[in-house]
């Protein structure tokens, strides 16, 4: 079985990431899904808990679902244990996709091959954040079906709060 | 869309937990299933990593598999705690399903409705595991795709030396 | 400020807690009584939660609770930093009270002095437990108004199906 | 009972604090205060261990301590998670009380009432504590007998540390 | 550089340990001696501190010291991940020793030459901890200086009261 | 015995370390050398492991190692409770030498004498990472054989890929 890692925050899951997976699974029969910072919500940068984005996931893969597996990891302390703490909660693979550098020396430690995953420029999670806290178009850069997940999640009133506050961290601000 | 939650270890995924995703998708549209225990492997009640069960189950689900999601859960220390955890890292669903009477006070204190599973008799992890062991029959209880995983992973080998080890907890024994 | 540290885990609190404090309170200003083993309960030794047990320590006190501290701690995996980790939760002390040979030697290797506190004989969590467990006359054994609590928190149901399940460990048993 | 939450870092507790209390309690019969990021002391923003907060709240209530619970509460990775860990360690309530427009977010995802609290204009955490730092008359934002309390604990000597050597997280600059 | 690494709890070290490591340094420059269970102590099966069993480690070793190190190690959760944390805190190795079958299973699924340690029958931890327990004569099954050591740690004493209480796990049994 | 504590974060060993490792046994018989921070790599800041770090250290040591230890400890949460956690891995010391105050101020807590460590002028860790980092002459700063093991790491080469990508904490920056 020919399978291959892809790893993201998927904050929130867009159509940079499907065009990822499509390039993908044109080689390999089945990719697995990193669903990467999965402890984190509600937070300027993961504004969506591991189950909202898992959800979102399988609805904008649609078809292709069938040969995904979407795996929320938490980060771990260590960069130098977390690749075999992903491989522990991850099926088998050979390759693993990612255009982070880190990333990439990280797994090679492993003596797995990592290669760089093909962009569709002018998408990225931070733009789609940014247009959501400040009510720009959002959607067009997302799948349709995760769009109707992230309305109704609240997805944008969520991240305006969030903007507003500028919650950087967990734990962050909840006094004074 | 009508959604529920089944729990389980899946040390291995046998036959009773393929019927009983069947049976759960006779009335609901997905099943999530949570494979909980996650963090434990390479013992013996729990043999196999997360990453080799998660593999064992799309396998052994074959085409019910677009409408499951399956989804990796560390055990926590609180068991009070124990059940949002748990939602954190899954989609939402109407109904939880488990015959363990403990995980449906736990769900029930969060105001969601558990419901038993009905059971496959004579088929269980722990049967399996031991049958495993003791080089009986276990493949019968088993999926086929699932029963050639676990050869691919030497599961039986890995069995019969913790069985003869007797590992029991993460940790243990590593000296004398 | 006179001031003492007395330690349980108040599964629940019993009349010999109360006793204990009484004796405490004759010498001392003000008690720490510090609610060990915070973060378990849904567990055969640990029924109640922190929160719950807290509750019940303030209702049993009564007038005694304006010199007295609640506080809960959980359980570290160092015995050694253990107490460390109490006195960074805790008002200062000079005395800790404890029948337990081995809090006394840990609190010892701080120069804190520690003492044996007096107990009333033919009480004890255990005992309380049981009877709560096996339908016996518990209420006898526990201040009328924890009494109460335990009703309200369907204590005695929630006894008896851990007690049935033998529940002994916080994540155990969560499936076959 | 009628019973309400009320949550704060109180480094340290000042009148600010003893305002809200007390608006609290005039129409609810307890509070519960809880003593949060109370893992960490000896940082800019959180100077005081949780004991040392502890021990300043119940000294500043004075008469009103009976009525109060006051409860340390580590900060947790999630954020989604937060509030159960809250309500483990707590005893039942009916409403929250918080200016953070986070906080009001997650605890409404459990179903409980969220207010704003009245705040004494003027008075802060984040005052009380630069005053400290810089010499200024920090005494009169916070209760005698807190004041007091924090004298013993060279308080004011700590701050000047932690502001000149800018600490803002624990385990930072231990070296070079 | 040949260098191995050397496995143990070290409760104590005994003339078994120090047979072992003349064993491995009649093939190999160094040893990383790998200080495992670190986190624990005064329990039945880990009385000492890991500081302490660093201290009787370097004692014992005398002039074979300048060619090992002595590491402590926590055990993690998961053993899956645990030889990925021993090797993210010891120097570089090209084998592993020890006698324990499952970690030989765990250190070759990185791909790491494992072999058995040559045994001095007759002695172990287990053995050494009950005779200092009973009373009996340790002494002679522990190097000399390391057997001073235990004695101005009070270990006997220590290792008599944790026997008594059958102190089994941390945490356990710190009240009723 | 005469034994000191010298805490650092040895990113990399330097020759302003050897200098107070060399000041220290001038006095003492025995040095401590504390690896904190020693769960960190791959980062700005921390870019080796502790394994690595304890390799560079033994080896820049050379003759004196057989007087020390090289202990690797974890950051904890609560700066109050991280001296007892380093205490709990260390052998017994009369001394800690640091120049950070905050380090002082929290081991006097424990009753410890903490004295300044007099420093080699021009040299630290920071500069080492930055001369790495731009191409420039970072082997003067640094004993020979550690400067040797760096190369053996590639660290040069991981040091610009950091400095690059800026890759501040552990998790940062997994995606987008």
């Amino acid at each position: 079985m020919k399978r291959a890692l892809f790893i993201g925050r998927f904050q929130p899951f867009h159509k940079g990431h499907l065009y990822s997976v499509n390039y993908i699974l044109k080689e390999f029969e089945e990719v697995v899904i990193v669903v990467a910072a999965a402890q984190y919500s509600y937070t300027l940068d993961n504004p969506f808990t591991a189950g909202e984005r898992i959800e979102m996931i399988k609805a904008g893969l649609s078809d292709l679902y069938d040969r995904a597996y979407v795996i929320p990891i938490d980060n771990t302390l260590s960069n130098y244990e977390w690749p075999r703490h992903v491989l522990n909660y991850t099926p088998r693979v050979s390759v693993v996709f990612s255009n982070n550098k880190l990333v990439q020396i990280l797994f090679k430690t492993y003596g797995l091959e990592t290669r760089g995953t093909p962009v569709l420029s002018g998408v990225s999670g931070s733009l789609v954040r940014k247009l959501m806290a400040e009510g720009g178009e959002w959607e067009v850069l997302v799948p349709e079906p995760t769009a109707n997940l992230i309305k109704e999640f609240n997805g944008v009133e969520r991240m305006k709060t969030l903007w507003a506050m500028r919650v950087k961290m967990s734990g962050e601000r909840f006094d004074e």
